[in-house]
């Protein structure tokens, strides 16, 4: 049972606005939250689901959960499909200050739009071993829904901070390589690349910007496979598959 | 000025039942839509745009044109926010039989369900050179918008064929190598690969099917990195990103 206020609460998490207010954030799916419950860097607040989970699945005491019916399942789920769990959490409070880049690869994103995009690029990052990814103030919410559906669990493992990538990049103790993959860099399957790091990655239709290239030290470039014959070309990759690319190539290949 | 019953009509191509009944799918976007006047592959039927794009473009005498508004090009269109220009297009008759995979690399997809996914990996396939995928009867069909939309204009120049991949692979007239990403494969980095043949992604959940599975003579896997102190890692990549590290291999570091 849950009440129309709570609903309408819950719903109010599809918003920014709402989740920085309540400091709260919705993780849907069986597998994502059978995997939180193992996390203890996370704090659930609340479950709601239906009675087949609850039956299956076991919820620690200091947890509240509530059985709800499929109809109130899929008046809170943000999914056309919804799954048999959902569970309230609460924002993590992360410093940035608390991360040393020196010694590994650390991914930039500057103005993500699109919450798919940021999401499949979390998953990317956790299956390469990144451990922190730094945004621009102006990427989509990694709390987004469709961020942490997209990200397929892998939100639970890569930390995601927010700030001004320029500010962050001139106030660095000592220089670091700074990456990122432009249409007239290096081709990367050519040079070697530093095994730590920064590797920015810019935004869907405009690129990285303008202050921050010149703030890179290491322009990369995915060769373009020309074909004959072919008089019109593509213009870029999707920023996703960019880095996806790219991250193989530096864990796989770094001279 | 445009018809109440030609909106119904356009907005009916949203869906795949209506595409097919009339022949016919949607472009929208200047770009895409500039392109597609270049192309002499692609038939358009008919332009839908704002007086500013009539003025500033050239549309060939035989290719018909309606001028809209605004209010009009947002009944029509299928985007959050339309951009000045719809086409409408004749759906082209492919024959599967016309393509020689025995010399290139040929991308399979099998089962892929969602359009922006296909939509990105028709993008990809086009950055590398790939110039047909052939795709299961079940996987998303290429004319749904938001699969055009993905491609940012790749749809132009990746033949996209629907068959079953199983018959097409065991009626090839000669045998040639198939690839696909499996978790039990051979690291791409450690293994050579060959130059053509077939490329198998699968689907977003489940991943190849076990009859395709069989026909697969190159298990290959892109190597998931191993972090001290790490319990948890992900299960697998997104398919669109799986695809694009592996063809960026194909294309960069064949034996």
């Amino acid at each position: 049972m849950i009440t129309a206020a709570r609903i309408k609460q819950i719903r109010s998490l599809t918003q920014k606005k709402f989740r920085k207010e309540l400091s709260l954030f919705v993780v849907e799916g069986e597998k994502a939250v059978s995997e939180l419950l193992l996390h203890k860097n996370w704090e659930i607040n609340h479950i709601y689901a239906l009675e087949s989970w609850l039956i299956e699945n076991t919820i620690p005491g200091n947890i509240p959960s509530d059985r709800v019916s499929e109809k109130e399942l899929s008046r809170i789920s943000s999914l056309t499909t919804p799954n048999s769990v959902l569970a309230l959490v609460n924002i993590p409070v992360w410093n940035i200050n608390d991360i040393n880049p020196s010694g590994d690869i650390t991914l930039m994103l500057d103005n993500i739009q699109d919450p798919g995009n940021l999401g499949t690029i979390i998953r990317t990052a956790d299956w390469f071993g990144i451990d922190n990814i730094i945004c621009s103030e102006n990427t989509v919410e990694v709390f987004n829904p469709k961020v942490i559906q997209a990200s397929m669990g892998s939100f639970m493992r890569v930390k995601v901070f927010y700030t001004s990538l320029k500010k962050y990049l001139e106030n660095l103790p000592e220089p670091l390589p700074v990456m990122g993959a432009m249409l007239d860099g290096e081709d990367l399957y050519k040079t070697g690349l530093p095994g730590r790091g920064f590797l920015i990655t810019g935004n869907e239709s405009q690129g990285i910007s303008p202050e921050l290239v010149k703030l890179i030290n290491r322009k990369i470039r995915i060769p373009l496979f020309h074909k004959a014959g072919k008089t019109q070309q593509p213009e870029s990759l999707n920023a996703g598959i960019a880095t996806g690319i790219i991250l193989s190539h530096l864990r796989n290949y770094v001279s």
